[in-house]
């Protein structure tokens, strides 16, 4: 799905002037989350790796599959969670725990390509298919939620559906506030959604 | 704050072409939400409703006074929340979980003008002024739940400043995938939220 086949991918190119393909495309999605994707242009992304425009051509053939690239990377690294056998293999509400901490890692490590790809609207094919990919990621975890609800794992008396996408808003919110160079760790914002999505915020007595 | 003022507000104008400024208001704000702000013109507003460029200027002074009575209807009601007797007058749980509560039917009431208020990133002094009025509401909700971790009334396991922007997001997301003309209800939604903020998803044994 990547337009830059990852499967041949060689050593990072590192002639002059000095920027292989990953620091392209992280300078493209800083500049695509602060100022839009539509406002941002290659000569832009090259301004601010003080490189000539023809030398982005080198890395890439153009916006769209910085674009994509980007999109692919947070989309991956949501859909291996689901892969892993921690996610398949022992009783459901510890594969919920498990996708539900690994999402919030997954956001933490990729945090600007999942930025992207929750601002994401549908404009063009390949944004589409994108999205595809998230809806398919967000069903599976919609269905997750379902099994352990019907498995008494969870309460009854709330909806599945709701209790999804209020879940997703914890999580994907994190991407509104989370700053990497802060002194909230990763683990430590894991454990703040399990805590509160399974036990709430009442002391237990 | 607002630029037209609402103490003198006179019955709607309902002259032909027949819009009031309500009805030009929620255009705009469709417009803003679905092509984003820069790239809605006042004459795209006017083709949405069927009136000239010329009509619209009867009913307001331009677009950024459109996008700042959108804003104000939003971060008001939210203000308005604070200011009732059962946010400022009951145990601290029991005011934080009507503020919850409260700022859930803020959002689904106040659906696209809360969308908006939170996509404002804050490129004119007007839009500083909503966000920073937006921030002295996220601290009021953050001062009251860290009171209410003080007291007890809260696990004290959590860091009240990380339970603050969990919850924000769980209620905020819902910008993101609500549906008014749908089946779930602003009271259920709230609910929803209140039970997993206060009791998480576990069944309490």
């Amino acid at each position: 799905m990547s337009a830059v086949p990852t499967t041949s991918k060689p050593a990072p190119r590192r002639g002059r002037p000095g920027y292989d393909q990953d620091a392209v495309v992280a300078a493209a999605v800083e500049l695509f989350n602060r100022h839009g994707y539509e406002a941002t242009s290659m000569g832009m992304i090259a301004d601010r790796l003080g490189i000539s425009k023809s030398a982005i051509y080198h890395h890439v053939p153009g916006k769209e599959q910085l674009l994509e690239v980007a999109l692919d990377r947070a989309i991956s690294e949501l859909e291996a969670v689901l892969d892993r056998p921690a996610a398949r293999e022992r009783p459901v509400d510890q594969r919920l725990e498990y996708v539900l901490r690994a999402m919030v890692g997954v956001l933490v490590d990729e945090l600007s390509n999942v930025t992207l790809l929750l601002r994401v609207r549908g404009n063009t094919p390949m944004e589409r298919r994108a999205m595809e990919r998230r809806r398919a990621f967000d069903h599976a975890v919609a269905d997750l939620i379902e099994e352990a609800a019907k498995s008494g794992a969870l309460r009854s008396d709330l909806q599945p559906r709701v209790v999804t996408r209020l879940l997703f808003g914890m999580i994907n919110w994190i991407t509104e506030w989370y700053r990497p160079d802060g002194p909230l760790r990763r683990e430590e914002l894991g454990d703040s959604v399990v805590a509160i999505a399974f036990d709430g915020l009442r002391p237990r007595g």
